[in-house]
């Protein structure tokens, strides 16, 4: 923990084109201030700007809410006012949770996400505003921005954490470049089963299943085999599932041939079936 | 502040088709459990139900990050495990931060949020599990998931807090069913300017230009009302702001006359002109 710098601009402005610069405007709690490092490192936000932070800078207690995020904190600038703290970037977006009376282009935090990384592409620098905890912007502040940002939230609960609003934000920033698929099935040793050999499995299950006189019930016989079918095929069964359910059968098999040689119990009662 | 009821569960269960069930599993910390209330509150998220949690429960010092979301601490119901916890439910999700080797289906929170959206349409009860603070959901819990939830994030600093985590998807849980549209322009008092409005501006403000001589050399002239226009016509300027434009028109060509008049000042440098 090295401290922040009080002083640094020049050397610690970001190349035009690098990730937003996250502007905290006279924040109250160093634990907020943490746990906004904490939040943007989360979603890909490494510049951290502080106007007027109210018991100064830097200090101990917001280091350990960062949760290893120290060196967003460690190279934070501070400035006496907006004015100062935007004076490098090309445009400036501010949060807004209330309606106000100004006309201002007013985005959802996924389409200020979008901006930015359009801003972004176009080299530009840009620096989103988050207002202190108990208030949030004030009307002063909003005028020096060209953007506002307000996340559409519960109403009847919409007072938002510092950090919380930061996360918000992070979180769709790196959203806005995420081209992970949004559903997958999580398979690291397997795939997904092949019909034929679901069918496979199917034939041998159906295969035992009569065996047993499970399915003894001819006029009922075809509408159980469907509805056993029916939960196979939902679910994308594996290959290595389909192992297990083949052995499965087998020892199930099995046990009913020790039993039905050996302690002669009633047959099974079969499910009820659909048809 | 009554204090959470320790027992309850059937008259805690909210009917199928309310809002999710957010399940806090082994959770450590009392202040992330008050702040998870607030950000379920924040989200429109109501039913908060704790599996062992480590300081048991209730915890007055819940309530301070909670924010004002009592409601949802007082009502949470403790279960001794997970099974206990997602008896009455039809679905449940499990938060999943790392790869595991498990084999279900694997959502990002807006999937997530979307899938949650679906259930609760279908009027099923449905769950989301979080992990506790260090670590998050063991394997043993993820068995009792039908489906697991991860959010895209900086994978270098992917560790999110848990109060962060919950608001994420309540975040994207309110979003998949808001209305609003994502960009707007914030007017309350005024509406857009049309065209017709704007081009009397445009040609008062030309009038006065040639009048003070700054459209003085001919050939650059079209240039220059082409370049004004530009401005003017970008930003979707309203009706209110083109008063105010014509009064300052108004007030800057006084000025002029009476500085021609009396101090007989050198004439403007005209702007510079594309053409």
């Amino acid at each position: 923990m090295t401290g922040g710098r009080r002083d640094g601009r020049a050397d610690l402005t970001p190349p035009p084109g690098e990730s937003p610069v996250v502007v905290l405007v006279r924040p109250q709690m160093a634990q907020n201030i943490g746990a906004t490092a904490r939040a943007m490192a989360n979603g890909g936000l490494f510049h951290l700007r502080l106007v007027a932070p109210r018991d100064g800078w830097p200090q101990e207690a917001a280091y350990p809410a960062a949760s290893g995020a120290d060196v967003i904190l460690d190279r934070a600038a501070v400035f006496p006012d907006i004015r100062a703290a935007v004076a490098d970037c090309h445009r400036v977006l501010g949060t807004c949770p209330r309606p106000r009376h100004v006309i201002t282009p007013l985005l959802d935090a996924r389409a200020a996400a979008a901006e930015l990384r359009a801003v972004n592409a176009r080299e530009l620098r840009v620096a989103v505003l988050f207002g202190p905890e108990r208030a949030g912007l004030e009307a002063d502040d909003l005028a020096h921005c060209d953007t506002l940002v307000r996340y559409p939230l519960n109403p009847e609960h919409a007072s938002l954490n510092l950090a919380q609003a930061v996360m918000i934000l992070a979180y769709e920033w790196w959203m806005a470049a995420e081209t992970t698929p949004p559903r997958q099935l999580q398979t690291h040793a397997t795939r997904p089963a092949t019909k034929g050999e679901l069918e496979h499995f199917l034939d041998r299950l159906v295969a035992e299943l009569d065996a047993a006189g499970f399915l003894h019930n001819p006029p009922k016989r075809p509408g159980m085999v469907r509805n056993l079918r029916h939960w196979f095929e939902r679910g994308e069964v594996t290959e290595q599932e389909l192992r297990t359910l083949h052995g499965v059968v087998t020892e199930l098999a099995r046990g009913r041939m020790v039993r039905g040689r050996f302690a002669g119990e009633a047959p099974p009662v079969p499910w009820e079936s659909e048809g």
